[in-house]
């Protein structure tokens, strides 16, 4: 088609010959960790970013659109593009979904010394992208499996932990924004954590019980060299991704032997959360209280952590654990500044991974 | 961060509660082909989406602006939206990195009956990403690497095809735009090509013979089960991709036995690109010419994609095959309509895998 020739003729000269007409310059963090963005727009009437807070962006000679924001603390941070009201991701960056939508995202650096979540020079482990096909949501879906660097190079079995994100993201949340494969990798070479497979699902599902005991599970065990039992099998999740953790948990304790509900916590007054994500939280409480010795022994590790205060989570959660103490269900509770926030759950991811299978 | 709270807040909520608020809506094609979009920009002066030709789209009711386009043709294809003259992706669509940025891409029904680019019930291969450290860029990069289905039931080793994605675009163009994995998985179910390994890398580097010698081949032979000899080793590229092959290929001739070069071909007059992609074009003809017999044998194919006279390389390698003809270069000429697009390159690589390592 006549009309492919120019979009794609213009692709190829603007690729190898001319970067200077692109709409938009990677975003560039200062040494105080502020964040200079830059955007080619000289038609439009308002060029904003939304980067956790709104920032208007001045427009200058040429029709370039300026701002540098404030210091950003060290870590992940979503931020989208917004043009005369259009909010869309920035050209410019890599994507990351999120917020039920292509986003954009930046990296803040993290304090001199501290590689942990930076790819350093040891043995790699592999993300494989595996599609199956789903009873539950009779369609093909993905998923994301990480492999230890010595899955290529032994013949053994591995534990498996099933990581849940959070709402309005999707599978790639945890290769993307987590950096799952470069936090074990670290950690498996420092010997830290013991080598697993971390299974990153997409918790977009109607009825995530199923998804994960019907057609994950069985596909991850069936596919991989996995030890398949409780003891070597554990589940953790983000936000909703807690939620429908702590819902699947409650009625299969038998199946895991490890749980991590990262920035979350049944919601703590009634509201159309519960029943939507399929969980009768009053139903819950009295299953752990009719058999809480048997919980108790069963997770090895039920392992909360909270981003402060300022995380949306902590009140739901603080009521969760009130009631897990007045049940007398055992649990650890780790809190690390940064709110509701990826920082936090890359945090969460390696201190868990360190409790695991040992 | 109290800021921070706000947008992840808003997140959760948008994400849980209510669907409405999203800025657009994913594109619908209907069933004549003509795709359907749907932008809600209440505050935008004009509203474009670049789709091979740029759309007007017209503003209705509550803000939201819509347009049809004309019946698109089968496969893949970049589209952009345009607010007040700023190209972005869309955020309610997959993003695909080409044409130098992140881009956003629509599917367009192939004719009843012929799934040969779509997921089908048959035994699935992994795609896995793997990060290296290349020597030539002095930095970690990534590639991903496609196994067969039978690659984690057996302990055999496999031949490897080397696959290079054209300019603007990076490693992820032939996973994603390319779907690679589906049409080996068809394929190979189907006993229509040989279990392979398929190797795609960033050709983003500024010396790709060096990143494909020194990093790539050793990295991958090292860390997956590889017959390691030319006749088990192919280099097939498309557009950039395809001139990067074409200029590692004829100074290395005995370490490949399969090369394809897809919608691609020497510039056949002097331009800059020559120069700076690091070959020299009459050299490689004189080194063709002086071992005529010797690449002759050796190429056990020598595979040539083109889309029609659509194709903004079809003078290039109409020009480099009459100098082929002149030398005595055997080579196979694949034609297929569809210009200088992803679907001609889909139809590229399921006909070029099929001629391999047989």
């Amino acid at each position: 088609m006549k009309a492919n020739k120019f979009l794609v003729l213009g692709c190829m000269l603007m690729a190898m010959f001319a970067e200077n007409d692109v709409m938009a310059q990677k975003p560039k963090v200062l040494p105080d960790h502020s964040v200079q963005f830059s955007i080619r727009a000289p038609q439009a009437n308002r060029v904003q970013i939304d980067l956790g807070k709104q920032y208007d962006l001045t427009k200058g000679e040429n029709g370039v659109w300026t701002c540098t924001t404030e210091p950003q603390s060290e870590g992940f941070h979503y931020y989208f593009l917004i043009v005369d009201g259009v909010k869309t991701p920035d050209p410019a960056s890599e994507p990351f979904y999120g917020c039920s939508s292509m986003a954009s995202g930046i990296e803040i650096p993290y304090p001199e010394g501290d590689n942990r979540f930076y790819q350093q020079n040891v043995a790699r482990g592999t993300v494989a992208q595996k599609r199956y096909f789903s009873t539950t949501e009779n369609g093909w879906r993905r998923m994301f499996v990480y492999l230890p660097p010595q899955y290529f190079t032994s013949n053994e079995s591995y534990p498996v932990l099933y990581l849940m994100h959070g709402g309005g993201e999707d599978e790639t949340g945890w290769v993307n924004q987590g950096r799952t494969d470069i936090i074990l990798d670290n950690l498996i070479a420092q010997g830290k954590a013991k080598p697993m497979i971390i299974a990153m699902l997409d918790g977009n599902t109607r009825d995530f019980q199923s998804e994960l005991l019907k057609d994950c599970i069985p596909f991850v065990e069936k596919n991989f060299r996995v030890k398949a039992n409780a003891e070597n099998r554990g589940l953790a999740g983000l936000s909703m991704g807690g939620i429908q953790t702590l819902n699947t948990i409650v009625p299969n304790p038998e199946l895991f032997g490890y749980v991590g509900i990262f920035s979350s916590g049944w919601f703590a007054s009634a509201n159309p959360m519960g029943a939507s994500m399929g969980g009768d939280t009053e139903k819950m409480y009295k299953m752990l209280a009719d058999r809480k010795d048997f919980y108790n022994k069963q997770f090895k590790e039920l392992f909360l952590t909270m981003g402060g205060e300022t995380d949306i989570a902590y009140n739901n959660c603080k009521v969760m654990r009130g009631r897990f103490d007045q049940i007398g269900i055992k649990y650890s509770y780790f809190e690390t500044p940064g709110g509701h926030t990826w920082p936090v759950w890359r945090e969460s991811l390696y201190q868990f991974a360190q409790k695991l299978f040992k």
